[in-house]
């Protein structure tokens, strides 16, 4: 792989049931940009791989074994793989920098499939 | 590992050459947050580890191969490992979010260190 730059808001976007999202991907991990719109909400759910993150606009709730944290930005958190989560924005949506894992092949696919 | 949810500000932080971090660490990967000085220059070197991150604020630019990349916010890279990098910043400094995988060992002796 060769090295990459890029600027978020020219990288082709994809759309999760959640939000806009904009990839950016490596080898053994990848970011993923998400602008959640106005109380966005994920359904609960986990995957294997590990996920780090932080907020940099609007709030972003994380539930986990029903406890929620309303992160704010400048925010971060580490879901480690299989660990079920959830989460709902405020009414300002959020803008959120997730942090994949390995790399997220359902993202992938996806957003090729997007392209 | 429990998940984990932080407000960087309360994270300690400690210093490296280029500035002051403030890391957030996973299993298969880290996050680490560099608030770096007007004009802070980061010498030539490279790592195994791949590195991906996000300019938030200022400019930082990254330099593989002689040739310069300057990166505004919002903009992205990759840094494939063992790439050797260099970096500077403008006469803002920058704010970067710097993304590891693996966890950089090395970061996380310093910050046990600087505790």
């Amino acid at each position: 792989m060769e090295p990459q730059f890029i600027r978020f808001e020219d990288v082709r976007s994809f759309v999760l049931a959640e939000g806009v999202s904009r990839p950016l991907f490596g080898e053994r991990g990848m970011l993923n940009l998400i602008e959640f719109e106005p109380g966005a909400v994920v359904p609960l759910h986990s995957h294997p791989h590990e996920q780090l993150g932080i907020v940099l606009r609007g709030m972003q709730a994380l539930v986990v074994d029903g406890v929620a944290r309303e992160l704010q930005p400048m925010e971060g958190y580490v879901l480690p793989g299989g660990v079920a989560h959830s989460a709902y924005c405020g009414p300002d949506g959020a803008l959120v920098l997730d942090v994949f894992s390995p790399v997220r092949e359902d993202y992938a696919k996806r957003w090729q499939e997007a392209g």
